[in-house]
């Protein structure tokens, strides 16, 4: 390929210190491939994968290196049947000033990733995250988005207001139980540039955000205390995309 | 009590053979307490819990023997911080003739809870199963639930002819990639007694479907294969139960 070998022998299973991680699976390292290739250090495939032609067409095609190394994939990755891996650097991005969802102290690695795929299955392709919270480049978010991530960029924010300050001009949609609007499609608001933003799975927004924006509540019974994240934050953004047409 | 005292030592680690199940932690328990308390066995509790005086007391009132067992629960529970158990017997129920959800061949426990929880959050209590599929009373269903579960009627049936033999006057709406209707708020249709049809998660719908009742599709960009099936169907629910003014 024209590049320095790298050497697979230095990887090791990922521990969230590494500058680097992991996409596992087939389906996410070619999402890898297609749209955060300038990320990717090097496609590690099963000999025995039955579609390895295609992964090494891209791999060619995208100017990425490849190996064959079974034994590096089974000490690598957490499940079975795991025929790809790619090796890719950690990496932040800038946000567009244009519709976001805004996170707050999300502390599920499940729950952003299925996020993620929500967001990108809507067109809302810009994330951003306030610390402290769980680790956005974890491989298992990258798997649970089943490889959505790299379609979306995605910062972390040390405060809310920091994140605020950048995007001054946005409409602030906090989600909390005790919201002024009910979330419907009658009364979903019109915006061009929304940031639509959830808190913690346990605690939700600090009460804080009551005095942000304009409140949102999504109507649910009494049966529950309250619904999922990825649950609350789908209906969120399916309705905005509706009501704004961006689906 | 006034009743006979189990043998707490004949209960082990949970298999799926075991007539009986387990509700991990005082939320799920105290949900089964309120619920579906002639379903259950024995409340064990840990004596450091802050707030077991308010399990007994439900304990009491609902007639349940409760134990105070530590070694049990650690011997038990898979997760740390859990200070209450249930032991339940396993139970199907009769579906009534109203709303239902209907899941063919689900296969992930963690979603099949997740939209048990979404389900009671939108007044929908009844919930049809096709088998094969995940078991519906394993811990983790009742976990991730977080003891929606017990407010819902489950029924499991072997193939969908039986369970549309049941039914025949619902409005069948099974969820596929090419259904002929888009949801929204708008095309939503309007009906007494839906079954909001969803297929397994990395299959979907057999084509068969098709031809049943009125085909639905959820929008989504291009960017994603599918959406998780848990998203999927709190998307439906929320739709449905909005326009037909359940919530």
């Amino acid at each position: 390929m024209g590049v320095k070998v790298l050497n697979i022998k230095n990887y090791k299973s990922y521990k969230k210190e590494f500058p680097y991680t992991y996409s596992f699976g087939a389906f996410a390292t070619i999402e890898a491939l297609h749209n955060k290739h300038d990320q990717l250090l090097i496609i590690v495939i099963d000999e025995n994968f039955l579609e390895k032609e295609m992964v090494i067409n891209l791999c060619i095609k995208r100017n990425i290196q490849y190996i064959f190394d079974n034994k590096f994939i089974s000490r690598i990755s957490p499940k079975e049947n795991c025929y790809v891996i790619g090796i890719l650097n950690k990496y932040q991005c800038k946000l567009e000033d244009t519709n976001h969802v805004a996170l707050v102290n999300p502390s599920d690695m499940g729950n952003l990733g299925t996020i993620i795929r929500t967001m990108a299955a809507y067109n809302i392709f810009n994330l951003a995250i306030i610390a402290p919270a769980a680790e956005i480049m974890n491989p298992k978010v990258i798997r649970a988005s089943m490889g959505a991530i790299f379609s979306i960029n995605h910062k972390i924010y040390s405060s809310f207001d920091e994140y605020r300050e950048e995007f001054k001009n946005h409409d602030f949609f906090p989600f909390i139980l005790e919201g002024k609007t009910p979330l419907n499609f009658d009364l979903c608001p019109l915006s061009d540039k929304f940031s639509l933003i959830f808190g913690n799975e346990a605690t939700g927004l600090p009460k804080t955000f009551n005095k942000i924006g304009q409140t949102i509540k999504i109507p649910q019974s009494e049966k529950v205390d309250s619904l999922n994240l990825s649950i609350a934050t789908a209906i969120a953004i399916f309705t905005f995309a509706s009501k704004n047409k961006l689906i």
